[in-house]
């Protein structure tokens, strides 16, 4: 899947004053507590028309943050994906959004943000515990599906750091097949393996 | 191993005019480029007084960052462990230095210090690679190696930043005893297992 393109569509500025009122109350209320329909009557506008624009709130929040990947769309592509294939295939997802430099940038900067303030710190993690994690877990099953998705979300948070923020020798320098070996089998093993 | 406790020997005033001085150089040449002579100098005193202090550069960092361990006698404890059994016992040596308060805060304050400032990330890779990751690779040997152990640290502190930082749900309220048998195996492939 490649990152989305282009601009959305309607009213420029409508959607700038969108995404403005977005980023103060996703910043102030965090991601669970903030509504479509507070954003909407800050930017004074119909929340029909935020939801035309956005189709959820995920996807608002990942247009007010500059992330160009839609969270809706991963989780379809993973619901038609067998489990045993699971591990390698979000591997190969995830290191290949890094490629894309406007993608990691939007990562880098959440998490950025988020290990320097608590707020941000809450408002990833909620926005990844709804949209993305809780979802896979549901595609996933199992009574410990939350468990198992929460260390592959570690294991893949903690390789961005490593890669691009920390920039370990040789994790900075390993080509994406190499990534992907490395990584696949621990995603798997995570997502459908002994954890006991 | 527990972390090292009690105040270190000589005169406090000389220890702490020691420790402002390594503060200085390391955030100002990080850790490849600040040397004992350096520190010694500024806070005008022998080199051989630092090093009768500190040991060794690492132990010297570790005590300006507030590390309340050393990264030498994990380093030597390591050495003795058998290859079959390393993942479990870095993944329960890891797990254990974050049950103490103080360690575990050391760390996140390097964490995001390094999230926030690319002098800090420098720092902290230059002193993950020279003190911990090659020395362990040297345990290990392969030719590999370098990326073994780059990988564990990635899984080791993702976990910490989902755990700690994001607090991703349930990792946050997983037990030493779940979060070992999780992350271990993880760890032993990444050291002893195939990559390709």
């Amino acid at each position: 899947m490649s990152p989305r393109t282009g601009r959305r569509p309607g009213d420029q500025k409508t959607g700038q004053a969108v995404l403005a009122a977005a980023r103060r109350r996703f910043a102030e209320h965090g991601f669970a507590g903030t509504t479509i329909r507070m954003i909407a009557t800050d930017a004074g506008v119909d929340p029909a028309l935020v939801l035309h624009y956005y189709g959820n709130k995920a996807e608002l929040f990942a247009a007010a943050v500059d992330m160009p990947v839609s969270p809706t769309q991963v989780i379809a592509m993973l619901v038609d994906v067998g489990p045993a294939d699971l591990g390698e295939v979000v591997a190969r997802t995830v290191v290949g959004f890094w490629e894309h430099p406007d993608v990691l940038a939007a990562w880098l900067a959440l998490l950025r943000s988020a290990a320097s303030e608590e707020a941000a710190a809450t408002m990833l993690r909620e926005f990844l515990e709804e949209t993305i994690l809780r979802p896979l877990a549901g595609v996933l099953g199992g009574k410990d599906a939350d468990q198992r998705v929460a260390l592959c979300a570690s294991q893949i948070v903690g390789l961005g750091i490593a890669r691009y923020v920390i920039r370990l020798d040789p994790l900075a320098t390993m080509s994406t097949d190499q990534l992907v070996a490395a990584l696949g089998p621990t995603l798997q093993r995570y997502l459908t393996g002994d954890l006991d």
